[in-house]
This record gives structure tokens, sequence and C-alpha cells, in this order.
């Protein structure tokens, strides 16, 4: 099988999982759970077939020996240990391999969802960009329905860009922000974040794609550009996920309590394109000149007053 | 053929239909149009298919009998009569029968594109109800990239509904604006809008999906509720056509050039609702009371100072 959907906190799976730590009866598990016996069997074949070893024994039950590196019950039983974290998040699309977590949230077209894929076919980037998503590395969407002005609905991406990269500093990487979103460490991007809207302009859905290079190697041809947390440190996936999760849980929460200009001075801080010289490369226009600022508005600010909002970003020396 | 494209000012084919108005020979209109005879005669037996009666004598060459009651061309020569029309549409896609044109839209996904069909097979309306679109009505959508901050976005739908009601009232039609974006006749639909957004966040396209019932027969079931232009005037599709694009053109340009107050001041004089008992859905909130205005920042302004932004809007005696 290659999908789950899994509500949060409304799956017996998840608590059979822990109940199978030690050796543990069906009949228990049927009791404990207020399931049918057939219901343990299937359950049991079910996490089998998502890659957990689980070893059966006469008389003494079920007993977990590995999990797998990662799967639905793991992301949603680290997502369970956040506070609160329904409020972002009430079910989860869980896919070996995908075309891409946006376009699956895009078709699913709900709020509070979140999309996770062990691998993209067709992961895209900015600017409709190719996106290398091989297994190992994080690919995964959130669809929220903004409770803030349209207005201030970019600065979603600003806000996950520095989600991600503190999430990574506090995994003591040193990873900084390249303007607009892309999170790098020693100069390489590791990070790429892509946001989207649609629906009806009066209330619309905002999907947030984050991709993270973890585990995954990185093509020959991109790696003078790309790396992998792996080049720096031996991090699990799904610490990886909890805590790029939980940033953005909080920093989310900051910009709809309209707590922006904390997270603007924190973005200014971790950024590695302030005070720089740059290009921005806009459609068919081109801004130049040191980057000094983010401004009130979200807008990078060049030092001769220029605010640009989006667009490819060149550092010049 | 059921889909053509056609790119405004570009398609010599508009200007041989109007060649053709008298006789005239392949070899003149060759020559005038400097294409080849195959090319020519290419263009004729297009047109043909296109549903243009063309009448061909030896030595004498083609005439013109009779046009269809629509085509893409016929479409383009009136965009043409609108000054600077290409600043808001520099394409065409026009097909016989699709899903819906503002699917159509999504998927070219790219601004300054018109999609017409003469018949949709799944027609949507705001809160993805079905809009009924037999072949007599106007089905339509154009897609822009809005040049305002992303928080007047919303605007556009109101300017939409005024410019369909301002475009009816210049052809004699007694029409009104229910909020949010409903055009009535004498308490009966006969335009709905939908507006959709799309693309990454910083820089969206913006879908306006306009259907108006011109010609086309009410379904039974929704007469006590629809109704159409011909149950009070013999208008054409082309000319109801025109007039609405060129009003659509005019307040956009409004919106855009910061003059949204004169629109809100004509959107209120031609409003169906302020003044009126309501009761507002949205998704599982209710709010009642008497409207008043539309504020400053488009929202619906009820006696008790509530602003409402969306929903579904109910009369109440």
């Amino acid at each position: 099988m290659n999908y789950y959907k899994t509500e949060l906190l409304k799956d017996y799976n998840i608590k059979l999982i822990g109940m199978i730590e030690d050796w543990c009866s069906g009949f228990k598990m049927a009791k404990e759970l207020g399931i049918s016996r057939t219901a343990v069997w299937k359950a049991i074949a079910k996490l089998k077939d998502m890659g957990y070893e689980i070893e059966t024994r006469k008389g003494k039950g079920y007993k977990l020996l590995k999990k797998p590196e990662i799967s639905a019950y793991e992301i949603v039983s680290r997502l369970e240990k956040i506070d609160d974290i329904v409020n972002l998040i009430e079910e989860v699309y869980y896919y070996k391999e995908i075309g891409s977590t946006n376009e699956v949230a895009k078709k699913i077209g709900k709020s509070k969802i979140l999309v996770f894929a062990e691998k993209q076919k067709t992961g895209k980037g900015r600017l409709g960009r190719r996106w290398s998503s091989e297994y190992g590395g994080l690919y995964f969407s959130i669809a929220l329905t903004p409770i803030l002005p349209l207005d201030d609905v970019p600065k979603i991406t600003l806000t996950t860009g520095l989600a991600v990269c503190e999430a990574l500093n506090d995994l003591k990487l040193d990873a900084k922000i390249k303007w607009p979103n892309d999170v790098l460490i020693y100069g390489k991007k590791v990070c790429g974040i892509l946001c989207e809207i649609l629906g009806e302009v009066e209330l619309p859905l905002v999907i947030v794609g984050i991709g993270v290079n973890v585990k995954n190697e990185i093509p020959d041809d991109l790696k003078d550009k790309a790396t992998s947390i792996k080049e720096f440190k031996d991090l699990t996936l799904l610490d990886v996920f909890e805590k790029i999760i939980k940033k953005f849980y909080l920093n989310y929460k900051m910009l709809i309590d309209e707590r922006w200009d904390t997270i603007r001075q924190r973005w200014v801080e971790k950024s590695d394109t302030i005070g720089k010289n740059v290009v921005i490369k806009v459609s068919n226009k081109e801004y130049s000149g040191r980057a000094i600022n983010i401004d009130k508005d979200g807008g990078l600010l060049l030092e001769d007053g220029t605010k640009v909002y989006s667009g490819e970003c060149f550092y010049i020396s």
C-alpha cells in the first residue's frame, strides 16, 4: 500500500505500536483498545506492511523488534508530542512516492492537513524549478487557511524560512537564510520552500511546501550549490521533521498574533543576505544594490530605498 | 475542431473575414495579407468549420453569406474595438464545450488570457455550487496578475459584480447587485461571478470567472431563482459580452488606479442588499442584521458594526 490517511489522535494503531514495545497478547490489545481480535490482527498486518518488524509467538503475543526509519505513525506520534498541534494539522496524508506534496495538498484542497512523501517524482521549487527529491530527504506540505489579512500571506514564506533555519540551529547546524527563503549551510542550499495560494479569493488556502535534504545523496550536477544535513551530522528524519514542524507552528502563531516585527528581526539576525551586494531578478526586471533590511511590509530593502518582494537573488562580490 | 487559440491583433483570419464581406479573390487576399494561396484556402476552410457560411465562385473568389452567432473571431473583433484591451487580454482560448472556463484558465496558468466557452459541462459558482451552463449563455474567465496589494484582491470580486451590473444597465436592463456578487434582474439571478487565486504567494494569478444567462433556457428547478436576459430583451451574445468586458476593464483600471472609493460608492448605488435585513452564513457561523454599507476594506457592514467579508446572503423580511 502506498498511501495512509491518518487523523491525528484518532487512530488506534499508534497506541498499538506503544503496547508491543514489550510482549503483549492479542487479547490484551483487543480489550484495551476496545476492538475485535480480527481488528488487532489486521492492524499488525498493516504495521508489518509499513516496515515494522514484529515477532509473533504463541502464548506470548506480539513484540516490536524494529521500527522503520519513518512511517505515517512515527510522523503522527511526533506530531502528538507538540502542544495544540491539532490547531495546525488535523489529518496526515502519507505517501511512499508521489508527484509532489504541494500538488497533492492542492488536490485535496482543504485546510489543516499535512501531506508527507518519502520521495517526490516531480518535486518543484520556486519559479517552477526542479527540486531533486530522493529517499532520505524530508518532503512535506501543510495546508492552512490563513486567519490573517491576505496582504500578510507572503510573510508566511519568510516565517517558514526562519522556522527551518532556527530548527536546524537548534540541532547545532550552522544554517542561515538566503533571501527570500533558501536555507543554507556554509553557503549551500539544504532546504527549499514553496508557498502557494489557491481557492476563492475571499477565503483561499495556503500551501506551505518544505523540502529538506537530510540523508539523501545530492545529484552530482547540484553538488556545488546544494548539500545534505548528513554531510555535517547524523540526524534521523523524524528528529529533523519534529523540530521543523514545532518551530513552524510557533512562528506561525507569532505571525497571526501580530508579532511580525519579532519574526522580521529574527529573520534579519539569521540572514545570509543582509549586508551583501545583490542582484535580484524579477521576471524581466533587475534590481541591484546592498541589501540592508527586511521592511515592515516584508519586502527586501536595498540601500537606495528600492523594495523587492519576490525574485531570484544573486550575490555579487 | 473544438478549440481555437488566437492572439489578439496577430491573426490574419480576422482581417480575412472583413475582406470577404463583399466578393474577394484568393489572389487579392493572399497579396494583401502577405500569405500564400494555400494559406488563404486553409483559412477559408477553418472559417467554414467555425460556422461561417462562405460562397465560392470561380473567377469571383469568396463571399461571406452569414456569420455564426458567436465564434473566436467575433469575440476577438469585439475585443479589438476596446482601447488598450491588450493590457488586459493578450490571448483568447475559445472552446465549443469544456468543463469550466475557470478550470481551463487555471490549467493554462498564465496572465492576460481570456478563456471562453459556448457551453460548460461542469460550471461552478461560489462555494462549489453547480452553475448551469447550456448553449446560449456567456461563460468566460479572465486571468490577471493583480498589480495591487494582495489585500485588495477580494475587491476584484465586487468590482466585477459592479461591471456586469453597469453593463446590463447600459443595455437598458434593470439589474442590481446582491451582496457579494450576484447580479439580479427583478430579484432573480442573471449572472454569477467566481474569483479564484492560485500560484506562488508572492505573485499569484487571479481568475475572474463570469457566467451570464443571455439566451439560454433556465432549468425548471431553478426558475424561481434564476432568469435569462432573453426574458426581458433580445440581445446578441456578442453585444452583452462586449459591454461587460469593456466595463470590467474600465472598473478594474479604476481599482488599480486607487479609486476604490468610487467603485465602492457606485456598488452601493447599484446594490439590492444595502438597507435590507440579512442573514449571512459563513462556514459554521451566522451573522444577521441590517446591511448598511460596504466598508473601506471591502467588507459588508451591518448596523451593529459587524463586518463580513464572504459568505452566503439571505434576505429576511
